[in-house]
């Protein structure tokens, strides 16, 4: 037993991880790995929400989303990796909870209707995308985590856990503990095409892309769409290649980037040359750790067995009390 | 493997069964057990979807209708008797099909509205309570049964059984057989007080009755209410007692009874001595059955736990496959 706080989060293997995802949440589950007791998940299930009329190459997009973690830092000698799947307790406890949730509850929630209306094209009138919010909160107090950290979109989803969680415990007694949200400063990277970086839109920059990739990427970014010609001045508050910059560019020629931006001194192509260069070293050790995992899929295997029977010992722990506290104990 | 249809029906453990439930429903589980391969279950799960803010003592409620099987004649030795939260791959597969019903199905479903109005001192407005039919879903398809006795009432919910495991089967491709619904004829057998008879109605003759309560309860029985003194002519066409004697009264003896009511030569009380005497002595073997497993508990818990390990097995290989046809299988 340690005393860190625990902490659960998840993503949904739904392809290749971009920049968008990695500083989005990624960046800041490897920040945390050291403070808190981790535990990240694939959420297999979870993709089915919206994606059931074809999953896709599950088993294949898992590895993947795992490879993609390992390769940025997270680090399994700190925080535990599972795939949701593997621990079956959660579909009993969403079952449980399903019982005590009101439909309004899950009506309300604003990614839902944000959702319906954004998927257009899928039909997702369906029993399990309602429900998702009650998965979440299963996947979630199953570990009795203290805090889950999301990006402010989610924090809702974080809210109805904690209904949840309450309306369980006034019910059956004191179970589970309310998670806290933490939430995620997320840096305001755009997509290639100065869209949000979405794998949808075609416009992202992937963590498995090499550095040829990465260069080519770089070079057709949207810069500041005010600047029409080179002797155009520009403005880097409103370019997605100088937000890059303040990433992966020192602070003093990134000061000196700026000011020659906004007199013309220096080109967006020659600004984005000097970018591509940063990035490509920045993630260099994220290619590195990639190379290896992908030569060494025992490894990840492994890795994500072992981190998968630790959590589902918790998880059936857990359960024990749940059935104890509702009474199914025949 | 066997060439029988293979059936599969459950109950809730609400309380002891009384008649109408062994007429209307276990009856027939008897008489189907030489010419089928039948699994009955213990429907624990869903005894929350109406009771979650207080389940009761449902480890007591679990062994009660067991026992309550067990005495009427379902015999282990043929049936295969299971508690549902034994088999924890029931929740997962309520998870998975969940993903692919349409709310709308679930929503027109004659019984959730029915019981919402019915039952309008108890919020049923629950995830969960909306989802019962995914669930009664998953009980019978992870068992691949070929068929469902059940009353006319229920009809709908085989229907939408169907439904689900047709669109699983037409995104996954071929899983599940389609169970047809096998409707019970039921007698029309009332409460004590001529509404229908249901525990909480406190009218019910229950097989847990011994010969004292079971007279008692018969001379209180309301008989043809038109029939206000002993010297008025009877009609036994609307008479209770009467049709409790089509089922323990030989025929001649009825077609005297009959004929007795319709010319005041028999007076209730009377009529009401000879059925109670006949559904005393019918309702015998299974006091002396009762007598048993309630003496031998552990006979009956040895039962259970063979009858679910026997379901377990079967329900996980058919998770096996499920899981293989949706891709997950990281």
């Amino acid at each position: 037993m340690t005393n860190k706080k625990r902490v659960l989060s998840g993503m949904r293997p739904t392809g290749p991880l971009h920049m968008g995802n990695y500083l989005g949440a990624l960046a800041n589950w490897i920040d945390i790995q050291d403070d808190c007791e981790c535990f990240f998940f694939v959420a297999d299930w979870h993709a089915l929400t919206s994606n059931y009329e074809d999953p896709g190459d599950l088993e294949n997009l898992v590895r993947q989303i795992i490879i993609d973690w390992l390769s940025s830092g997270i680090d399994p000698e700190k925080s535990t990796l599972f795939v949701q799947s593997k621990i079956p307790e959660h579909a009993e406890l969403y079952l449980l909870l399903s019982m005590i949730t009101p439909v309004p509850w899950l009506e309300r929630n604003p990614t839902y209707k944000d959702q319906i209306l954004q998927l257009q094209n899928k039909d997702l009138s369906t029993f399990g995308f309602l429900g998702y919010p009650v998965l979440q909160a299963a996947d979630i107090i199953i570990y009795k985590a203290n805090a889950v950290p999301v990006g402010v979109d989610q924090v809702p989803h974080v809210e109805i856990t904690r209904e949840i969680a309450r309306r369980f415990n006034y019910f059956y007694g004191n179970v589970f503990p309310e998670p806290d949200a933490i939430l995620t400063q997320t840096p305001k990277i755009l997509g290639i095409d100065r869209r949000k970086m979405s794998k949808s839109y075609e416009n992202a920059i992937f963590l498995s892309d090499g550095p040829e990739q990465l260069q080519k990427k770089v070079m057709q970014m949207v810069t500041d769409p005010q600047r029409m010609r080179r002797s155009d001045p520009g403005n880097p508050d409103v370019c997605n290649v100088f937000e890059f910059h303040k990433l992966y560019t020192d602070s003093s020629k990134n000061a000196q980037i700026d000011e020659d931006c906004r007199c013309a001194k220096i080109g967006c192509v020659d600004c984005k040359k000097i970018m591509a260069a940063n990035l490509i070293q920045a993630l260099a050790p994220m290619r590195e750790k990639r190379d290896f995992y992908v030569h060494n899929q025992d490894t990840v295997n492994d890795i994500v067995e072992q981190g998968s029977q630790k959590a589902r010992q918790i998880a059936r722990q857990t359960m024990v009390q749940v059935r104890n506290a509702m009474n199914i104990t025949y």
